[in-house]
């Protein structure tokens, strides 16, 4: 899908860079913390925010650092992308920041408020029938005729090492991590994170979360081959990806081990946290703070970090409402 | 009502020895922005978040005070209040802190989760009757049996203290503030936060925020006696409460007007809140926000303070689901 890009991975020095050209661009988000929730868990644990980050999730760290990576003839041709969730919204807002523009290709059945949040960045949209392959179709149309830099979610490394300074600005934050959690859906956050982790310190252990109906990573590591996803069905829309061959690599490097969590749990652990922390998190966020309660990782007495990746919610369809019954 | 409280206002001095008072066993909370939100009312706004206080509001403020006030004889008999809302899960927790009994009557028709609340600070609990006059009347025979002190939510000189340590903190933590906002009920917040602004600066302007279905405050200022609520209709359940002659008394002398809006007003801005910032706030809190979007004061290029009051919401009853035809 052209760019300059090789199935590289970054390393910590990247990560450092990342930081340095996107600060004036992210929030330093907060870390919030929960007596009763540690209770819960046994452990302390750090939640950091970046629900609470611009454009409402941590995408807008890899797209920043994507955007400003490029040469000023490169960028004025502006950036391209056809994911439909929050990496839009970030990738509209980096370029806006840059004076370029962005072209995003979005399935024709996008919820609105994703359309929404595209156009109110700026960003230039095309639809297209909403398959994966219409939308890559569509999206190397939009490249061809622009000349302009495609930005992937995740199988990149600029996007992957914008990602990892969510870590990095929580390790700074807070002292004597042991363990870190994060989602992983295409892999882009959780490399970054571990890779981030290990260059701060090669104690620390990184625990990759995803939903039990889009399981490919944990099927993957117990495999050894690269699994793909079958079904979109799970609710946390963040996470129905499945890895690339990139971010396999570097998990497999990285990461301690994979955990799943039920839909239910899902369910649960995002309104016991809005409840508790009165914080608006998507349910991608839900799936690491369900397998912290499901105690499914030997984390007792630990410091645990997790990155909360959104608050993009819709608010007229909370997944407890659908489904109350079960619950 | 018994207590030894006779009908005065605290002072400045009363907050300053408040806030110390307190320190240990509040948290000094965030002070969110948004560059969205300023653009849209065309002023710089710091909302203070109580929401993300000790048992998700303003009310512990006031019930620390209140309880940590007491001598060890009079506390070791423990405290009493009848509010239904954040003044009672409040009320427990501070004395649960300080080691003593909390009695706390709850009208049989309160909601689950106002009771869970109270129950789980380890207060204890007495049903009555759902009108006040009967939740009184239990309050009297609880005090005569246990010789404890009663704790009004807001016409009780060491509570409107405690809560005015909420805007000391803010005045701290943001400098140069013009304007500041605050829901209106009781009146005890509003109280002691125009009595801390104007401790600490003669020249801030305080306006009161309340529903127009509960607009007991914006009449009383009007007519320049003390009128009273007669409906409970307003979603916004934490300013369903009539000034008392004491809050009255205050607000004539520190607070320089009373701003209205509707329920349609309330829900939107409720909405636009937690979509804005990711945070959850009650429909009371909305009313200032939506204050503000009404352009209804002058506050162009003010830096402008809001106390956000609490997070306490049914999230099984969001109102833009309720009046979803409406909006």
């Amino acid at each position: 899908m052209s760019t300059t890009a090789v199935a590289i991975a970054p390393d910590f020095a990247d990560i450092l860079a990342a930081a340095n050209r996107i600060s004036e661009h992210v929030h330093r988000t907060a870390v919030h913390v929960s007596r009763s929730f540690n209770d819960l868990v046994g452990a302390e644990v750090f939640f950091k925010c970046e629900n609470l980050q611009r454009a409402g999730s941590f995408k807008i760290r890899g797209a920043m650092n994507a955007v400003f990576s490029l040469d000023d003839s490169t960028a004025r041709r502006g950036v391209v992308t056809h994911s439909s969730g929050n990496h839009a919204a970030a990738v509209a807002l980096a370029a806006h920041e840059r004076g370029i523009p962005a072209y995003i290709v979005v399935g024709n059945n996008a919820p609105r408020a994703k359309i929404e949040a595209v156009r109110r960045y700026g960003g230039q949209l095309t639809l297209s029938e909403p398959t994966l392959a219409a939308r890559e179709e569509t999206a190397r149309r939009l490249l061809d005729s622009t000349g302009g830099t495609f930005i992937h979610p995740f199988d990149d490394p600029r996007v992957i090492a914008g990602q990892g300074t969510a870590t990095l600005e929580l390790l700074d934050q807070i002292s004597g991590m042991d363990v870190i959690l994060a989602p992983v859906s295409g892999g882009g956050l959780l490399s970054g994170t571990a890779i981030a982790a290990h260059g701060v310190s090669s104690a620390i252990t990184v625990y990759g979360c995803e939903p039990d109906l889009a399981n490919d990573a944990a099927r993957s590591f117990a495999s050894g081959n690269l699994e793909k996803n079958v079904s979109q069905a799970t609710i946390a829309d963040g996470l129905r990806a499945s890895l690339s061959e990139r971010t396999f690599g570097i998990l497999r490097q990285h990461v301690n081990g994979i955990v799943t969590v039920s839909e239910e749990e899902i369910i649960h652990a995002m309104r016991m946290f809005w409840e508790l922390f009165k914080l608006i998190i998507e349910p991608s966020c839900a799936v690491p703070v369900a397998a912290l309660l499901s105690r499914r990782m030997e984390v007792a007495g630990c410091r645990v970090g997790v990155i909360i990746t959104g608050g993009n919610v819709d608010l007229h369809a909370l997944p407890w409402l659908r489904n109350s019954s079960t619950l």
